[in-house]
């Protein structure tokens, strides 16, 4: 049994973590961490908890988290790299949920999550937690810094275009019209939030600039191995859960032989995770609801130079917590779905 | 022209007063306040009054209230109270959406809005501003206690019941299954309101006891002539608008000839924004949205002895800020109906 | 393992069936039926089942039903009676989740489905689905009725007070006012039912008489032993799961010191699926979202005489599917709970 | 007064159309035609009608259509062109709200809506019913061929870059991503309309081909006089009303200085219903719900060479019945906004 602390467990990355460890079948929840909420029952905030899980919060001075095999960060930025240096040296591995561990370049981290990092030399250790890109590395990785939610969809959309240097779309002008559901702002009380602002409404945000920017560049890039443009529009979806990326690429004059289809099944052929969609699919958010499922689907529309590329994905399991979980079982040598069978909510 | 000042009127009654009148052809919009967005254009905050609404939010101070010839409190409880006294010295009307002028009793009103009360005089002649009930009173009134959005539902569906002194229901029972929308609940960023809590999602609150069960309460007893025994349960419907009230009544022994839906036609006979639907309807919220409508149905089950009345209406129009606007143009002998001919939103 | 069988599989209660059974450790899903589907692939009609569920719909002839142990019926009402006498002849067990088994009287049937009753000598050894209250007979059964969404969720809230003949509250006007999501309406292709003539709206229906309030009243005579009148009015949220019904009873005056809290957590002590919430607790329908779980809270406002019960349930789980599943471990001699321990999925 | 019919009243652009009307100080509702349902009152079918319109549904015949001044069809593709040569004929204007009289290619007609085109001629002389783009010709039309929804908001959010033969995008690689609310599809008991299939949810469709596609590209090219290439990817919204189209253009190298706000400001200046939003606005669809405004920003993010175009619409107002609405009142020379001053419903 693997033992498991989390830090930060009062957000939907914790309790979505929480309900899949829950129900994990190697796993040892061992402690769960909340200043402000010490003492309470978990499953009083998550009254979806209860009778299953029987942890109370507690402060991190009384979690004992260097007993644990590995912990995970479900806090805002900043918070895991602040303590993962005294973990690691316990032996303990880590996996952040935030963004501390995900960007390489750490003056790109200052700008965009305003702040210094704490610890460049563990960064430059850390694994990207995309098992589909890095699955070798997270076996043996310490430190994990998982994926943003719209990056996974966007970075596992686009991947097979890219991987190993190929190309077959112009790499300057990628454009990204990525759909969230209201739970990937977190659980947070603020005013355009609330339903009677976010239902029955739809609208555009960060069209400026949004942190995933950067990390979906720099984790194209990696692929590739070449520089990528890349524009990336995020839109909120009056739902609670599910992203939903629509990926446009303008297709090389050299490049338009290729049978896209079986470039991406045979790219994710044997993949746990990653369903590539007969032809002509196109994937609804419900399709993956509560699950660790990305579906994909790849359009060409009336055969011209235009490639569209549809990525449905759960955005607190495969773009969060069970992508968390999925890392986890890479490095403890566990089956990779070990506890992440769980079939999609439909309706 | 009605020369109006707004108090308060960045949150939901605020906006839709202001939707109300900026279409309203007899008023002319003077101020509206607000400490906190003094100098913001209202358009900058809604959007949806672009080029339509060319104020900007101001002090207090900077808005001459008293050169108004009716003041609107779209405030939090216990705002209106404190400036009644001056404006109303100044011969300028005032009618509160807050609830500082509902409650008659003031000890009441303490225990249920946690302040004391701060003019028992102008509480005293102040008018509840249901005009089905009070029209003549409201004619000559210089203070308005707006009803809340739930009494106005659930005194307006039980009127034709008691009115009079009617014996019909066994008092002591009544019970009311009211659900309302997310907007009922105020522009405020409160973690249970946020969309990702309360989207595809329903619950009781308040069951232990809300602030509208003494007011339903008051107002059905003034109707009555006698004392009443009510059962209040809200509950919160994942919509932005709309409030539906179940009520259910046992019919008296004696009254069991009684023919309601006749009793409910001849009551509402000639009111422009009470509909008393044909028998056997089942009203919808959406058949009011975004109007000052109220429509009513009457149901006997299995013609037994239990009566089932269902109402509707927009919290924000009839159960706030339209009703508002009614009992203004009562109170400056304008037609009752004058600015509030919207017709309801479908789909 | 259980080989178990499916007829008719389209609709929601079939896809939750197999969402539930592809999971379930002791269970051979064996055969799905669909005239009008066969041929087709589970999977294409419902793709969250892809790569989980590799059945295709066949036609009845070709299931070979008769080798099944149990045979679910997810289908309209009428089939499972015209099938059930030769599946029981040749040894295979029938749970209906359509109404054939439901109501004892066959005239009541008659009227409120519109067909004769095709077997009463099955019905009459038909045993109702619902294990708190049937546990034994279920274990025995060859043939169960489950019973409606609706029906399992008020007879779970009221049966505490009426168990064993107890006499607390006033048996004759029990209030059910009961909301339910828009799943409960069915996978089919009704106007009323489109998003944009459902979403951001609220009704009642079926306020004259729905065919759930025999049932209801039904299974509440079989626990009280004495007749009982109740008005019953289900709504329909714009959710797409999940009942919620809010149950009114007048406590008789000799019950008044009855300790109620205490009597729901003694009668459903040990229950695997029923949760009686703490006092004050106000259940909302995302806390059993996907799951088997019922919760119950129990209130008295003002300690008056009016008690007030809120029970919520997921319709397609515990009002349906997951209940058949439950059945279907109590007739197979397997722990109760198997299969069923889906944590609720929430936000 | 302009004598108005209706044919075939009775989906969601019908019952919009009434909206206005009924409230259109200058229009006289003579007809409105279903022989579906004729002889029901419309507000029977549209209670939030119920005391604003009086008409029943009656037959075509009965209808006496040809003593209108104009005749609106909201009815299915192919009755308009059936009916149009006898109503020119006795001197009345046509709209049409369906696709009969938009696209001037009668092989793309048959080719998208699969039937022969019935009165070329008349096709030939009618006008597309986009004022801001085809003002006069609107006035003089004796036919209307309205926009299609989509088509409306992708053509006013790129023609100010193509008015006049401009070249400042590369024309062959505009990608419009537009996400529509379900009203878009109509009043249809379809399933995959239906609540349990669309809340919650999000999906592409029409990838492959997409009947405005070509109304689109007809429509940007003759404002700009070349050819233009578009990829065009509709989107299924869980609201109700509401479309976003959310448009990609890559700068030309020669355009790079343009000001495009600048150039959006000036070539909207003075239009009655298309707001251009201040730079760096995201408009959401409720900033115009159930009015006749498009908000419109533009955006360049990180000053590079791809320009994001943000247009909110309410499609059945701008999209359909108002943008009908808008051109009736320029055939008749009343001012263009009469009848259209509805202020946007928020929240």
């Amino acid at each position: 049994m693997v033992k498991v602390g989390i830090v930060g467990g009062t957000g939907y990355t914790g309790v979505e973590l929480l309900r899949l460890l829950a129900q994990h079948p190697e796993v040892k929840l061992t402690a769960i961490t909340s200043r402000k909420e010490a003492g309470t029952p978990v499953a009083d905030m998550y009254p979806n908890l209860r009778g299953r899980v029987d942890l109370a919060f507690v402060t991190p001075d009384d979690a004992r988290l260097t007993d644990c095999d590995v912990v995970f960060f479900a806090t805002p930025h900043g918070v895991a790299m602040a303590q993962a240096r005294e973990l690691l040296a316990a032996g303990v591995r880590v996996i952040d949920l935030a963004a501390d561990f995900r960007l390489k370049d750490t003056a790109t981290f200052e700008k965009w999550y305003g702040m210094p990092h704490a610890c460049p030399d563990i960064l430059e250790e850390a694994v990207y937690g995309l098992p589909e890109i890095n699955r070798e590395q997270i076996k043996s990785a310490r430190v994990i810094g998982l994926p943003g939610c719209y990056p996974t969809s966007v970075q596992l959309g686009y991947a097979p275009l890219f991987a190993g240097g190929r190309k077959l779309v112009d790499p300057k002008h990628l454009i990204a019209d990525a759909k969230s559901g209201a739970s990937g702002a977190g659980r947070k009380g603020e005013t355009s939030l609330i339903l009677a602002e976010t239902a029955d409404n739809f609208k555009a945000y960060g069209v400026k600039g949004h942190r995933h920017h950067p990390e979906i560049k720099q984790g194209l890039e990696a692929i590739a191995g070449y520089e990528v443009g890349l524009t990336f529009v995020p839109h909120l979806l009056p739902t609670i859960r599910g992203i939903h990326s629509t990926l446009y690429a303008t297709i090389l004059p050299e490049a338009r032989d290729t049978d896209f289809q079986a470039l991406f099944e045979t790219y994710y052929a044997g993949e746990p995770f990653v369903d590539v969609l007969p032809a002509g699919s196109m994937p609804e958010t419900r399709w993956v609801r509560a699950s660790n499922y990305v579906r994909v689907a790849v359009h060409r529309p009336g055969n011209e130079d235009t490639l569209v590329i549809l990525v449905v994905e759960d955005n607190l399991v495969k773009g969060a917590s069970g992508q968390g979980v999925q890392c986890m079982n890479l490095m403890f040598g566990l089956p990779e779905n070990t506890g992440l069978t769980h079939i999609p909510v439909l309706p």
